[in-house]
Parts: structure tokens; C-alpha cells; sequence
């Protein structure tokens, strides 16, 4: 009988929440970001049951506590805050309360008008027993206090009234002292810790900016360079994002060298694509002699952050050049043909000569994944904390779970985005293994339906756990046909999703809020002269740039914590197919932001919108204020259904703060 | 770096399905009842893959494999069908497929008019490859002949042309025989074996009867006995049930025995409840001697059995009466108040004197557990192998998992039902334990909606894997508000309901047949003059008695097997609240049958419904037949959209099974 234990009671756990693959991976969270936790917890029979969570955060010698709360259908519910950056563990536990059952019954005994000097004797020895758990755990104190109730309840000595006994077994005083002693033996803790990984705010609220530094010299045809960058930092934080990112900024290769519009033979002086990695000046932890040094690099990185609040990210392509210094130092790390020759990258039948990818599984792989991961190293050394890692579905999933584990265990603060434009479950399982946010395929989700049925999908448990969205309506590879055909309407309209369906977003600049909508040829997603293969002069000084309504947009999203996570998103009823709206909120009710956005370019939409009035705390029985933060404009609301109206040719969307009434004495302070 | 294993990259495998909570308890099937296991298999890049099912029943040495094939989004599907009664253990692995991602690659190559002779060499290293791996597993004849065509690939020896070498790379020959020798070394396994647990039929698809045996006397007033109920064995039968289920045959109890009408004090002639288990002549392994003798009862089983083709199912109540012998020759087995009497049964505030429970917790457990054990094989002895387990949820989880494992260790064709009307998760976790079988929340589900939510959650995963309903309209403790109003309409109602959307199903009668609805008092369940508490003599011959509708029904649900499972419901718009309208499909859609139920016992009630042709494969461009089981009307219909009426006063329902078209020549096969 060795499988039925002790033969004792105890609590069944089942259907624990938050939880990725059974525990297998950490859920996502940031400091201050509260883990609500969930479990079905019951035992046979009638009994009641004490249920607590218990969480601890790196490095904290000892648990944590929380009582969960019933919340029906033996579902209990507790939750916990971090602190701290890193890991942190948290299950759950619960037993069979003796002392709380007898109580409980008790009640309906004395209530039902029986007699109970029986039962008063069973708690007296339920109430000894704390007294004995008490002494035992060295509270001296309250085992003393135990011991004299336990008494008083058997009526031992002055012969206490029964009804005096039935009181003291009812009070709330006792059953508090009885648990802070209870009887832990037999109690069942969920077979698992489960892991949060705990991370930095930027992780889960960022605005990304992407730029090619080559293409910020003021004069036309000249190569740009990190002081040029630096110039341009005020530009790109004064439409108030958080991180700018770099595409790669290392020397790139000759051989096979790729010409304008990505030409297969070169012109002379043509400068390549960044992300053939390597050349004669080094490679991955190099910077590209026309940009700059090392000097020059890590002042911007320490001027974009002390002087403008931004985090510069780098772009880690783990590919080389046929020129990387690597091809020649570690030949064993790259693959061979039968005919001696490297193998290129490929994805037949399209050949991409000018690359080699890495064997991740050659002989010496531990020598090649140590080399990798001291790129990371090396850059976070000159004081980079974000990474947006390309194509990383093409390396193993074996190797970002080490690499991510290695670099967090000594760089918690470290932020990883995936760039993987692949099928949902591979993008899926990156986020699993460790990247902290993920490219999505927002850019191609364009109809209401696909918009709604895609952030019902990512707002929710599981994906809501541990994919972190982060929304792009452009990138140097997407100018998607939207963009393509729609005009600035488009280009705003998708920009306001962006910033309002995600709770991090970024842009590729300055041709997106410039509106550069050419594509190379039609059918392709390609910009024509697109600044992977050439230098660029962009002239940002433009009437039509939708820089300023960038500035208001990621204004807004500062000021409003609903848009600082992508939870509590709600689709709203509008009787308008082209017009989509939503509300977010913070889980708190304290602040609520409405988005409308008019999907078609071209025409005035209207529509009559429903707002959830009791659900959003506004008042039903008069006016409230909605006002919004993209025009400054406030409109009074009267009621659940509300007239809405864009005009593409101004601006395609409304962004509301809904101002409720504050529950004060002044009665218009809904106005506020 | 021992976490990152060898370097290699592998399948990932998630979210395998059938699973019940991870795996920690079996899914239930039956003999002949396939499992269709389904899970994401992927791999970083883009190599093609090989995922395969592996099983095996209990007793084989090796595993079975079935090629799993892939559905899209990276879920691959595969099936197996158990053939034997017990356990039965699957698990999927998966592997990169080099040769399978050569060959398609090659074939694009190819389409693209590349040069591919050094493919043809890598293609041809990986051909060498299988020919060592199979002349290692000893298949010479398959080793010899890829040798030879790794040499043709490669071009070598007799100079073959690059066109015959590309033909013989993309050979399906080739490629199955490469197919036969895979290299598994670094193959992908669910880390866990999942488990079937397999029963015989009856599991699955049963109709149960049950009868008091003490009321079987043709004498009224006289005390029935085996051989009375021997003599019933027809009219059940008659009726088409599988299985008769008998309230304890054993001693009743004397001290604190309950009355007529469950009177507080019993009359000197008053029989007892069955439940009060024990007495003089014994206890759990005794026959009341008033029912006969145990020769007795092993006849009516056999004859049941072999003569009639239903199973006697016995009622296990492990509770005692005070007189039950193991209240003097294991006082240990109990609990003692602090008074010193024995703890008798309550549910603060009711007490029920008149019984024990057992303390599955004292310190005698072993010993305990081990009696009450030896109670199921002292009946299996006798042939019973068809419990109905008396308010399980109030004895300890553990002991039902071992209870129940050990005897299906021994007797795996012995079936369960758990009575258990608690709240859903306790009810959930006895047939995750091992219940066959489980009573449900019918009776009180008697709305449209409530019918369609209960039965839509009753039939999809997880509840249809482990959770197979067993649906009562009425019991002896249950005569629910509904019945007592309706009238015979609601009786007809329910029977059609229950014997429809369940495959198992059970009526307490003669009561229900007979539509008796008095109960014993207002707002009380409880039966007036409950059989519980008294004899009671039964008139079955009469005119309004529903046995016959109940042997068309059991007839009906016979013959179709659209109604031998739980799976397969699909609730069909009709445009009339008070009528509810379902089919149940086979999975090969070879049959399926259409309920339409008047849930108004008063009025007439007539409705549009919808019937989803192509997924029934029902034509469209003419009539076709529906027939009901019920009345062996016939009707043809047309189209989607179709009539029905349905008159309380005669049947408030059809049952009708739908006639396809045949795929033969003749064109009225559909009349059939």
C-alpha cells in the first residue's frame, strides 16, 4: 500500500494559473506588475480548507505567505507583487482546517438550538493541540493563551456557562490565534515551483525608433557616423521614445557584396548591407570604421541615455560575411559542401552568396556558442542593455534558452526582442525560452476582424503570460501594401493602432513618419532604394511628417498607465465596419483610455458607439467629460451611446482619456 | 554548459493531446474506440520533420508506431485503436528528417533550373548514412541496395547521367526506403507516457435499471425476494436495459432504524433503510436473509446475465449501522467522541444516528481499507462486476485510487459508477481517479440553455477524456420539482432526454415508468412512502406505463451507434425556445440520428429547424428521409429548413435517424 501514503486527508490542487507549459517555462512579469494567482483547491467531504500562495524572490531565504481567497466553485485566488528584477518562485499550498470546520459547525449546531457540551469538548482538544504546535514553534506566548481557552472551552475549572464557552468558540479572536498555529502536517503544495521571470519596466511599455546611423549626415551622399547620430538624438526624443535601435554596426563585407536595390554585383562604391557581417576591420565586435569607434559608440549610448532617456539597441545577426575574421580563424565553425567550399545561407531556391550562417552543431559547438555569446558580452560592456536579435528561428531553441540564461544571470536588466516572422508556435516558443518581447504580425493584420481576433488572442492567458507583442507598422523589410497604396491616413491610422493595441511599439524612421510608401517593384515589400543597400539623406523638416502626432501619441501612453500593458484590452460594440474601437484599462479602474480609429482612408466614417458605462465607472445619470489626447479636444457624453466622427484627410483616430466622476463633494469634477 | 545537452538540434514537442492534467491520470476509452492523439511538433529553420505515435497495451514488449501526418500550424495528428481491455500507454516522438528536407529541397532546386551536382554528393552522403544504419540493424538486403544507390546518386561507377540521378533523388522508392532506417539518435519523446485506460463497452454505452428487490412480491405487503426479481428479469429485459442495479441486499440495522417516511422512530414491522448496512445475520458480505441466500443471489445474477444479457450491479455504502458486526470486532475502525459513544454521520445540523461512518484516517487504516476492499472481490466472487459506489466523495480520494487500481489490476473488466451530486470538481476528480462512470447534474438541468451548456461541456476535452456522464431523471432520492408537476409529458421528456444525450443512462423504477410524482412533502425531492424506508408493491401493467416508449428508446439507442458515445453532439438552431433539437454524428459519419425534444409539458409546440446538410451528407437538391425510431413514422424532407410539431399529449418528441444517399446506382437508396 505503499502508493496510498499515510492514509491521511488532504487537499487536492488542480488547475494552477498563471502557468506556461506546465511550469516548464517562467511566466512574464515586471516589477510592480501584481501575479494573480489561481488554483482549484477541495478535499473530499465537507471539511474547510485553508489555501495559501507562497512566492519568494531571488535570492529571499524563505517564503513569502499569502491566504487565498475562495472565490467559488473551489477556485481560490491570491496574489503577490515583485520587487525585484529576476527570478522569482511562487506555489501554492493547502490543508484541511480542523479548528475552522468545527467552528463552522458549531454554529449551525447552536443555531439549530442542539446541544453541544460534546462538541465544546472536541474544540477544546482542537484548540489544546494549537496550544502544543505553538509551544513547539517556540511562541510561548500564545501557546500559554491556547492552553488557558482550550480550558475555558472544556469548561475545566470555574465552570464557565455553556453559553460563555459556545461564545468563545465562535470568536474571532481565537480562531485568529488557532491559525496562526495551524496544522500543517498533512498539507498538499503544488508539486511544482513555478517561476516568474521578473523584469525591468521598459520590458513591458517601450517605444522603439529604428534608424540607420549611416544616414544621418546632414550632407547628402556622406557616410553618417555616431556624432551625427548624437546630433540626432533631440529629433527622435522629442517624439518621446524609449529606445532607439541600431541596424548592425559593424564592418561589412566585400565579397559577394550586394549592390542598390540588392543588386547581386556591387558598383564600387556602394556600401553594402549591415547585416553581411565582417570584414577587413573585424567583425561582431566591431564597429564600422565610417561610423566611428568604440569612443564614439559609447558616448551615445551614455548621451541617449542620460541626456534623452533612451536606451540604444543593437541588432545581433548571428551571420557573417565570407570576409568575417571567424571564417578564417575558425573554419570548423561553418559548413562544408563536398566540393570544399562554405555553404552559403540559403532557403532554396534563393541563395544568398554574400552569407554564412554558423554550424550550430559542428564538432566545436561549444567553442562557437561561447564565441556568440561573448558578442553580447562585449556589447554590454560598452553599456548596451537592449538587443533586437535577427532571424533568431534559424539557430536553435537550445541555444537562446542557454545564451538568454547566461547573459540574465549576471544581466537581469538585459532586454531581448525577437525578430522572428515565422509560424505562430516557433515564434511562440522563442518568447518561452526567454525573449523578453516579440515582433508580431501586426504589420499584415489590417481588417477589424483581423485586428480583433489577433489582440483577443495576445491579450489573453496563455500567449498574455509570456509573449510580449511589441508592434511595428514598418521595418527596413516591411512596407506592406497598406502602406503601400493608403497615404497618410494609413500611415496614421496604423501608427495609432500600434501605439494603443501594444504596449510596445516601435517605428522604422524617418520613413515612416516622412510616409515613404514606394516599394521596389509591385508585389514586393521591399522599399525601393531601400537603405539596407545605400546611403540615404532624409530631410525631416517636413510639413506632412507625422512626427508630431508621434510626439502626442507616446505623450499619451506616459501619461496613461492603461496603455502600459497589454492587458484589459475590450473591443467595443460600434455599428460602423469601418470604424474600431476599444477601451484599456488598468486593472485598478483608475485610469481607462477609449481608441477609435477610422480603417478606411479615403472616407468620413461615423458611427454610434456602446461604452460599457458600469464596467468603465462612469456615470449613467449625467454628462462626463471624454477628452482627447491626440487633438486636445473635449467632448461631454451623455449616456452608453455616443456619436463619433473621422475625417481620414485630418486625423483617422480619437484617443480618450475618460474622465470619471471623482468621488469627491464637488459634483463637476468629471469635468476635470 | 550540461544544461544545453549535445549541441543538436531537436523536435520540439507541445501541447500533445488527449491529457488529462498532464498526464497524472489516465483517458478513458473502450475496446475498438480509437484515440486520436494530436501535439505541435516544430523545429527551429526549416527542415522537414518526422513525428510518430507510439503505443502499446499492456502486456506487449515493444512499442506500436503509426506515422503522425501534419494538419497545418504545426500540428500533427495520429490515431490508434485499443484492442484489448486495461492499460495502454502512447507518446509521440519526433526527429529532423535530413533526407526528407534534401529531397524537397532538390526538387526546388531543380524546378529552378539549378546546378545541383554537389547536391547530388550530399544527397548521396545521407543515402550512405541509412545503409550503415540498416546493415547495423541488421536488414543486409535493405543495407546492400541503398549502398548501391548512394553510389548511382553520386554519380559513381558507371557514369550515370545528372538527370537520372535527380529522378532516382526525388523516388519515392528511395526515399521509403531511407524511410525504414531513420536516424533517430537524436529523436524528441513527450517526456512522459500518457496512459488509456481501456474498458469493455458497457463503459461506455449502458441503460440501467433500478429496482428495490424487496419490492418485487406478486403478494402486496409481502417482503420480495431473488427469486421474485428472478421474475422480473423479462419485464426489464423487455425494456432493453443492460444493467440492473440493486439497492443493498444486505442486513439492515435495528438501533435508531428509521421508519416509514423516514419517521425518526420506527414501527415494530418497519423494514429500514438499505443504506442502515449490518446486522445480525452480518454485515457488507451478507445477504438479508429475507431476500434469500447468496446461492440465491448468484443464480438471479447468472440467469440476468445469460439469460436476459443484463448485468446485476450491486450498491457499495461503505457506512454501518450500529449493529453491523464490525462495530464490535473493529471498534478501532470508527471514530469516538469525546463522551465515548461512536461519531454516527451528520452534516451539521442534521445527525444521522442510525449510521456509522467508517474513520478511513485511524490508525488502523491499513487494516481498514484492506476490509472494505475485500468487500468489492467478495462480490466480484459472486459475479458481480457492476458497482453503483454509494456518496464516494465523502470517504478520502486515496483510498478510491488504490481501491480502484487494485481491483483493476485483477478484474479490469469491473465497472464503477460514482454517485456523487457535489460540486463539480470533487465529482471531476473521482472519474479522474478511476470511476468508470458518474452521476450528473441532469435532473436539474431542465432549460434549453442549461441543457446545451451542461452538454456541450460534458462533451468536449478535457471532461469527454476521463468524465463519462451517466444520466438519472429520477433516483429514489430524487424526485425533482419538475417530475412532480409535468405529468407524463415531462416523464416522456425526460426519459428521451437522458437516453439521448447520454450513452448511459439510468431509470429508478418501477416508479418511473409509472410516473409516479407524489412527493413527501411540498418542496421536498424525497418520494412520499419511499420504497427507502418501506415495501411497496408495483401494478406494471398499465395502460399508461411508459415501457413501452423505454424499450423503443433502449431499442433506438441499439441500433444506432450514433448514440453508443458521448462525442459527436451538435445542438441545431430551431426558431421555438420551448423546442430543443441535436444530432449525434459516428466519427466516419456512417450514422446519425436527430432528437427533437418538446421541453413544454402543456402545449403544442411547432418550429423551423436548421439542419446542417453537408456536414450530415444529406443532399440538397432533393428530399430525403427521416425516420422515427419512436413512432417508425416516416417523413421526407427537403432542404435545411424543415417542420416539426410536437404534441405533449401523445410524444413530446422525435427521435429520428437520417436516411443518406447511398453512393450506389439506384437513386432511392435515400428511402431506404
Amino acid at each position: 500500500m505503499a502508493e496510498t501514503g499515510d492514509g491521511r486527508r488532504r487537499v487536492v490542487l488542480e488547475g494552477i494559473a498563471p502557468v506556461v507549459d506546465g511550469g516548464r517555462f517562467p511566466i512574464k512579469r515586471t516589477v510592480g506588475e501584481r501575479v494573480v494567482v489561481e488554483v482549484d483547491a477541495f478535499a473530499d467531504g465537507h471539511d474547510a480548507l485553508a489555501v495559501r500562495l507562497l512566492w519568494r524572490e531571488e535570492g529571499d531565504p524563505e517564503w513569502d505567505e499569502v491566504a487565498m481567497e475562495p472565490l467559488g466553485n473551489d477556485r481560490w485566488r491570491g496574489e503577490l507583487v515583485p520587487t525585484r528584477i529576476g527570478r522569482l518562485a511562487y506555489t501554492v499550498e493547502g490543508w484541511i482546517d480542523h479548528f475552522q470546520s468545527w467552528r463552522r459547525d458549531l454554529g449551525k449546531r447552536v443555531e439549530a438550538g442542539q446541544e453541544v457540551s460534546v462538541e465544546l469538548q472536541i474544540g477544546a482538544g482542537l484548540v489544546r493541540q494549537a496550544a502544543q504546535r505553538a509551544a513547539a514553534a517556540g511562541a510561548r506566548s500564545d501557546a500559554r493563551v491556547l492552553a488557558g481557552l482550550a480550558d475555558d472551552l472544556a469548561g475545566i475549572g470555574a465552570g464557565e456557562k455553556v453559553a460563555d464557552r459556545v461564545r468563545l468558540g465562535l470568536d474571532d479572536e481565537l480562531a485568529a490565534l488557532v491559525e496562526r498555529h495551524p496544522d500543517r502536517r498533512f498539507a498538499s503544495r503544488w508539486p511544482r515551483e513555478l517561476e516568474a521571470w521578473v523584469d525591468r519596466d521598459l520590458a513591458r511599455f517601450s517605444a522603439w525608433y529604428e534608424l540607420f546611423p549611416r544616414s544621418t549626415s546632414p550632407e547628402p551622399g556622406r557616410h553618417g557616423t555616431f556624432a551625427d547620430l548624437e546630433a540626432r538624438l533631440p529629433y527622435v526624443a522629442a517624439m518621446g521614445f524609449d529606445v532607439l535601435y541600431l541596424p548592425p554596426i559593424h564592418p561589412i563585407g566585400a565579397t559577394h557584396r550586394k549592390g542598390k536595390n540588392n543588386a547581386v554585383a556591387a558598383e564600387p562604391d556602394d556600401v553594402g548591407s549591415p547585416w553581411a557581417i565582417g570584414g577587413e576591420a573585424g567583425g561582431h565586435k566591431a564597429v564600422h570604421p565610417d561610423l566611428g569607434d568604440l569612443d564614439g559608440f559609447r558616448r551615445l549610448v551614455r548621451r541617449a541615455r542620460d541626456e534623452h532617456g533612451i536606451e540604444v539597441a543593437l541588432d545581433v545577426a548571428f551571420q557573417v560575411s565570407p570576409d568575417h575574421p571567424l571564417v578564417r580563424e575558425h573554419p570548423e565553425w561553418f559548413r562544408k559542401r563536398p566540393d570544399g567550399t562554405i555553404q552559403y545561407a540559403e532557403n532554396p531556391p534563393k541563395k544568398y552568396q554574400d552569407i554564412y550562417p554558423f554550424d550550430f552543431e559542428c564538432e566545436d559547438w561549444r567553442g562557437l556558442w561561447r564565441e556568440l555569446l561573448s558578442v553580447f558580452e562585449f556589447w554590454i560592456e560598452q553599456g548596451v542593455t537592449v538587443f533586437r536579435v535577427d532571424n533568431p528561428h534559424t539557430k536553435p531553441f537550445a541555444f537562446w534558452e542557454w545564451a538568454i540564461g547566461e547573459i540574465r544571470a549576471r544581466h537581469p536588466e538585459t532586454i531581448f526582442l525577437s525578430e522572428a516572422f515565422t509560424r505562430p508556435k516557433v515564434m511562440q516558443r522563442l518568447a518561452k525560452l526567454g525573449f523578453t518581447q516579440s515582433y508580431t504580425y501586426f504589420a499584415w493584420r489590417t481588417s477589424k476582424r483581423e485586428l480583433v481576433e489577433y489582440f483577443t488572442e495576445l491579450g489573453r492567458p496563455p500567449l498574455a503570460d509570456y509573449f510580449r507583442p511589441n508592434l511595428w507598422p514598418n521595418t527596413p523589410d516591411i512596407l506592406t501594401e497598406q502602406l503601400q497604396i493608403g497615404g497618410r491616413a494609413t500611415f496614421a491610422q496604423r501608427l495609432v493602432l500600434a501605439a494603443t493595441l501594444g504596449a510596445s511599439y516601435g517605428i522604422y524612421g524617418p520613413a515612416f513618419e516622412l510616409g515613404v510608401s514606394q516599394a521596389k517593384e509591385p508585389g514586393s515589400e521591399e522599399y525601393l532604394d531601400s537603405e539596407k543597400y545605400q546611403l540615404r539623406h532624409w530631410e525631416t523638416d517636413d510639413p506632412a511628417s507625422l512626427a508630431e502626432l508621434i510626439a502626442r501619441l507616446n505623450r499619451a501612453r506616459r501619461e496613461n498607465p492603461a496603455l502600459h500593458g497589454d492587458r484589459g484590452l475590450e473591443l467595443l460594440p460600434i455599428d460602423n465596419e469601418a470604424l474600431i474601437a476599444y477601451v484599456k484599462g488598468t486593472s485598478d479602474g483608475a485610469n481607462a483610455v477609449l481608441a477609435v480609429v477610422n480603417l478606411d482612408p479615403h472616407h468620413v466614417q461615423s458611427g454610434w458607439l456602446d461604452l460599457p458605462l458600469d464596467r468603465l465607472g462612469l456615470p449613467a445619470d449625467r454628462p462626463f467629460q471624454v477628452h482627447d489626447l491626440l487633438t486636445d479636444a473635449r467632448y461631454l457624453w451623455n449616456g452608453p451611446r455616443n456619436f463619433v466622427e473621422l475625417d481620414p484627410r485630418s486625423l483617422p483616430a480619437h484617443l480618450f482619456r475618460l474622465r470619471r466622476r471623482v468621488r469627491s463633494e464637488r459634483d463637476f469634477d468629471y469635468f476635470m
